[in-house]
């Protein structure tokens, strides 16, 4: 493997439930951490309607200059469910029932009233479709090339990465440390952009809040090298010292 | 005004935290929900790294195809805050320093040790822009043309759209109601999309959950005519109670 290579993945939130304000996306924070740990970094995220053309757009758009795609949502029994539909025709492929599947929603389904209409559509599949293992409720995840299909509802979506992890190959991980100070971001940007230009490599985010009254920012250093972050780490803390600032190593 | 002409808005969500994980994002869904009060649809988000080539080709891809783009995130006074810089080079204008801003921030800060570079930044506008108040943290938001750039911090943004209430144009508001039933969803597939054909204009979203050890799901009926939203409930009521079914109107 080569350390230098990054590799890059992009998610497609698919649901009018998130666009509408209703629900509130956890997807986004589980899978870009997951892909971290996996080296693969997060570079976009789009959150689209129940919509098929909107759907294909941006499946064409992110797979292509991605190493990989992931979409969450749209894979249940209901006529809302087009995913799958969208997918395929971004592909150029047909929609077949996955026999596989089909036996593991009958396994299921067995106690449950058996498989009806709503569930088959469960078992579809982009031709050509491998499945991604769903340990809580019978219905694959889906795996399409480069493009993985998987449950809007978080915590089988968490199952289904499990089943992934290890499997992707992904470059050097992305290694972060944070020092928080209770100091106006707008004192210190000078310090911040001095230390970041001073390494080669690294990038720090200033993440302002206000708590108890107060406000504070955390200084979340990144780099692939972990030399530079605590090198980093260290001119922070030594120059917020410097300025008469309390800072806190880990974060605030 | 025009009810059947649909307003429809996008959202960039700027910012490596957000898809680094580290941070869950809330400006998604409030922004949401504020832009449904105002008649305005959201139809499409982006979550983009700090990254000016990134925020150039959102910023242009999404301003032409809907009535309004919202951004949030980059406008503080630090090095990684470029979003001022990104949709000025999106729009072919040059970035000034807006007069007003200026002395709001020398106001605001008067007490606080008074404006320095970094601050500063906070006042740089793409040329011809207007300000959006912001009565947290004296930085104003910003209006160019159709695009609105917001704060990243969920609050402050929450009291720009308060300003904006009433200001933008829109339609008929989409109109929501929800049933829910302690059913898993696979089994009423069928109804559902009967009563979503049954009923012009209508669309109905099913969303699972598992609560309690038990399988149950909501199913919200949205449409911009409130007649229609209630025969839809009703008829989902009806078909819910002949297959035996409880079901909670206003969902569970």
């Amino acid at each position: 493997m080569n350390d230098s290579r990054i590799w890059t993945a992009a998610l497609i939130v698919i649901g009018d439930e998130i666009l509408s304000g209703r629900t509130h996306d956890k997807n986004i924070a589980q899978i870009a951490k997951w892909l971290g740990v996996q080296g693969i970094r997060l570079k976009e995220v789009r959150v689209i309607a129940d919509d098929v053309d909107a759907i294909v757009e941006g499946v064409n758009a992110l797979r292509a200059r991605n190493d990989y795609l992931f979409t969450t949502g749209g894979i249940g029994p209901t006529h809302d469910d087009i995913t799958v539909d969208a997918v395929a025709k971004a592909l150029g492929v047909a929609v077949i029932v996955h026999p596989e599947a089909r036996r593991i929603l009958e396994d299921y389904y067995a106690d449950k009233g058996g498989v009806n209409e709503g569930r088959l559509r469960m078992a579809r599949v982009p031709e050509g479709a491998d499945l991604i293992p769903n340990r809580y409720s019978g219905a694959p995840g889906i795996r399409m090339d480069n493009v993985f299909l998987m449950a809007g509802v978080p915590h089988i979506t968490a199952g289904m990465l499990d089943a992934l992890t290890g499997q992707l190959q992904g470059g050097a991980q992305l290694i972060s440390d944070t020092v928080g100070a209770w100091v106006p971001e707008s004192e210190i940007a000078g310090l911040l952009m001095e230390v970041e230009r001073a390494h080669d490599g690294s990038q720090i985010g200033s993440y302002p809040f206000f708590r108890e009254g107060r406000v504070g920012a955390n200084f979340v250093v990144r780099s692939t090298n972990a030399d530079t972050v605590k090198s980093c780490i260290d001119s922070l803390c030594e120059g917020l010292g410097e300025m008469g600032y309390d800072f806190t190593p880990g974060g605030i």
